[in-house]
């Protein structure tokens, strides 16, 4: 199982000659890495040094924040891992044999389920990464400022995971119909990946402010 | 050591309130996982039924690219290590005793050169990771048009692998005496984002120009 792999293997496996993991499953990953640098920050923070002068709704605030930023870690593990497993059963569509009616209808089922799946997990990947900005706002306006360039790279990380979702959406979408509801896929990822891009800007603005002292 | 780890595991550590590892290893991985992809890439094209078109001087360049992106992978991983232990140094250093004048110098001689060590990985990390771009245009070129989204994503992460080590230069440069030297490498560091940014975008929309079938 890909979550149980080493770094090392992770990364041999990733660069083998196979459809999956591939990029869909690098991006949950960046993912789920930017969120464990958000709960770095709020731990490196809530009940330290770092927080004395921290008013208690602020500390209750980063609680909430951690809660969610570990969630979000799991998450988008399990995500790396639905990615991977929906590309491999479209593959085992495709390899159903062919010769009767029969045969022709249960693989054409099982060919438009896994479709469905292939674009649906990236879909929820740029979304739920998404959902991730409001806890690194708080990491970033309040925790630790020696941890605050790894809230920066969080907010890269977030971005990136964001921008690689969109790509597998816009691969899979350029294979289907074109329909109102996949015209309404692309345009919601292409917006989704440019407030995304804001966001991230501002953080980073935020973090650089920051490195040089002047907030 | 962070490479046994498996990724559950790394990612949990990385959360963990402890300074290392932290952003700085998480963008070497970010790299190692883009080399990663664009290896994935060749390897979904030399020798394959992508290539049967291919002249012999395209193949070979490809088979040039895939020895530097398969070395890459390594290499950012060791980068990943060298970022967590150096800081480790840095700290071993700061907890050293600093009561006769000897302890004092011997404490100032560890830290003084741990802190260079500190500086020293990022800026080879965004450096280097730099360099991974001319396998990758190969890879967007005349890889499998199928694994086009994956050179994207490796796009993606490896200019988000350059943007964070930027951060850890910036915040290690931001405690340093404002020299020439350091000036130098604000500066130097700055345009190799910005170049980096410009790369990115242009394999991104040919990335995108080959989903959607315009060239």
């Amino acid at each position: 199982m890909l979550r149980e792999l080493t770094v090392n293997d992770f990364t041999s496996v990733l660069a083998e000659g196979k459809a999956t993991p591939g990029g869909g499953a690098a991006a949950a990953l960046s993912a789920s890495l930017a969120a464990a640098l958000t709960s770095m920050v709020f731990n490196l923070t809530i009940d330290k040094k770092a927080a004395k002068d921290c008013p208690e709704s602020v500390v209750d605030s980063m609680k909430e924040a951690r809660e969610a930023t570990d969630r979000f870690r799991e998450r988008y593990l399990e995500l790396m891992v639905d990615d991977a497993s929906s590309f491999d059963e479209l593959m085992a569509g495709f390899g159903l044999p062919k010769n009767t009616d029969e045969e022709k209808a249960v693989r054409k089922e099982k060919i438009d389920k896994a479709k469905e799946r292939v674009l649906e997990v990236p879909l929820m990947l740029a979304e739920e990464a998404f959902e991730m900005y409001d806890s690194l706002r708080v990491a970033t306006e309040y925790g630790n400022k020696n941890a605050i360039s790894d809230a920066g790279v969080a907010a890269i990380l977030i971005h990136g995971a964001i921008e690689g979702a969109a790509l597998n959406v816009f691969i899979n979408l350029a294979g289907s119909e074109v329909n109102e509801e996949n015209i309404g896929l692309k345009v919601k990822t292409d917006e989704l990946v440019e407030k995304s891009r804001t966001i991230k800007e501002d953080i980073l603005s935020i973090v650089i402010d920051k490195i040089y002292g002047r907030q």
